[in-house]
């Protein structure tokens, strides 16, 4: 009987996790699952009730479960906060604090929504790529700084990576690409960075250990550029934190929204998934947040954490099949007054299921 | 009689840089101006011949000049050069040694080449963008460091701004965005980094001193998606160094080939003036390099550099009009095997003016 932490967070968090828990309900009971939840404080809201966006409760409660499911955090009423009592704070402490170090990105375009991109079907038609980002180094972690100098302040982060937390995430994208099409893009800015000459030497002496899959570098700038000329092009992309911040958000383009788009971050005892998405603080309370990121957040959840398949795969074949009947969520209409609310297509999912 | 530094540069520089001398001796003539040249080495060419990326006499060279026109660095051939003698460090030490700490790249939806973009026509048409980006400082040019650590390296890559950095190059597109139709996007990654709060915040401070012009926020990786998503909704965009490499490239896809974007790099007494895209080793020496960025990286410089509008004009008129009569190069062609080499669309802007 597995034990997830849920951890609603901010803005629209509350309300897609809300259909989260729905949908794993309505998938217990077809196969005839349970699984027991603990609803934990994380970002603004925890900043709000404890003063710490990562409350010692809930760094402790996601020890003792077996997966975590994190809604989204963040939001401008905590955006004068000094650096640490941010809520994004939050979120990169739990990630480091559960060392989920590879953070698995899908995206994939759905056939029946190949027409809400703002790109052209014939590109996007087949498009399935797995971003596998370095989620607990770089320069998201190095030591940020901040002085007095002549005529102003100075400011510096540093982006750090050791051959070890390299090596971790690149033979996770290696094993993964070995089992899907066999191709592997590594993404750095070797030209400049000596952080990326590192990674791309490590990624070369890890490559002959998988000879199965056909490695290549890429530049970040001209990744950028491709995941748009050509996605097709790619199956596995690895690249570190912030390469992987930028062009995950962008890749989210070919599916028509980000809403859509659900993570696992693997690495240690217990993973955790969370939709790609923010916390969206403009539309929150509204009921019009597409739970679609976080539901198939969910199954991502029970096929590495449970080993649920056939769970997995309901879930996944419901999602498609509410969008093959034509229902949309307000980010995805093409007549925005005709849409399902965000409890309304979590319904439409359970109904399927 | 202006003097200008050629500095053509590695795999398809010199044959792009033969078509803009072409154009600029057309203009000069139609115009009855007359300029002198001054051919340098610089990038993989240099160290072939030199041993060092930016010899001597180019740092000096380009300083006795009116105006400095690069084709571009780098290849494969030195990417096994240790990082200061690798041709892009001849590049980054050019941009710093001639203070350009502006890099204007205009994106510019061109009507007649709609087609070509893998996005939508609907979402590019009168897609009018100008990024700017900080060009001599931030990462780029910060310590960067290797060293032994338990199992393996740990390398190192300093993310550093200080205030007047950021201030000269705000003050620049604040600047261009009260001439143009006044909104400016500011981007940076101030819920995570140091550098990019100091950022907002010195855009905060700078702001009430240009009333007319709208300014606001956005992450990184919401720009990102945003450019994809709806890229109408951009005027100007000022960012650091790395995301405005990477936005820029992405942003590039918006006018269907990164072969067709110019740049101007200003700040100091002698600006720079390049194309976006790189040395493209693939297809040097092939005659099918797309010459329009570094044509209309002329242009930029015949209006910014000696104030010439007319003949700037010119030559953006006549690049427009060889695309209308249809005519177009490999990289924009739909039919691969009809279009113009390098050398005959030089041949056509040149008839055109
Ligand atoms: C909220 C923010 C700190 C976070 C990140 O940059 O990692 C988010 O953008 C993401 O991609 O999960
Ligand atoms: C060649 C490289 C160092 C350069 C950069 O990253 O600045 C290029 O990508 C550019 O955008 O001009």
């Amino acid at each position: 009987m597995p034990k997830i932490a849920l951890l609603p967070g901010d803005g629209i968090g509350p309300e897609i996790m809300k259909e989260a828990v729905k949908v794993l309900e309505a998938v217990s009971e077809r196969f005839q699952r349970t699984c027991t939840y603990e609803v934990l404080p994380i970002g603004g809201e925890a900043i709000d009730r404890y003063g710490d966006p990562l409350p010692e409760e809930t760094l402790l409660g996601v020890k003792c479960v077996d997966a975590v499911l994190l809604g989204a955090v963040g939001g401008p009423k905590w955006d004068k906060e000094p650096a640490h009592r941010r809520p994004e704070s939050g979120l990169l402490r739990l990630r480091k604090g559960l060392g989920v170090y590879a953070n698995l990105r899908p995206i994939v375009a759905c056939d029946s929504l190949l027409n809400v991109s703002t790109l052209k079907p014939e590109i996007l038609r087949g498009v399935d790529i797995l971003i596998v980002r370095e989620l607990t180094g770089g320069i998201y972690f190095g030591a940020k700084e901040r002085h007095a100098v002549e005529d102003g302040e100075q400011a510096t982060d540093m982006l750090v990576y050791e051959t070890k937390e390299i090596e971790r995430v690149v033979r996770t994208a290696f094993h993964l690409a070995s089992q899907r099409r066999g191709r592997l893009a590594s993404v750095d800015k070797a030209n400049v960075l000596e952080s990326s000459r590192l990674w791309r030497e490590t990624v070369n002496r890890i490559a002959p250990e998988y000879p199965d899959v056909k490695v290549e570098h890429v530049l970040v700038d001209n990744c950028a550029m491709q995941l748009i000329r050509n996605p097709r092009q790619f199956d596995v992309i690895v690249t570190e934190n912030m390469f992987g911040d930028i062009l995950s958000d962008e890749a989210a383009m070919l599916t028509g929204s980000i809403g859509m788009l659900p993570s696992a971050s693997l690495g240690a005892e217990v993973d955790l998934y969370e939709p790609i998405h923010g916390s969206a603080p403009d539309i929150a309370g509204k009921g019009i947040a597409n739970p679609v990121g976080i539901i198939l957040s969910v199954a991502m959840m029970l096929r590495h954490s449970f080993g649920w398949e056939d769970e997995a795969q309901a879930i996944e074949h419901a999602v498609n099949h509410v969008f093959q009947e034509g229902y949309r969520t307000k980010d995805l209409a093409s007549d925005s007054s005709y849409f399902l609310h965000t409890e309304e297509f979590g319904n439409k999912v359970v109904e399927e299921i």
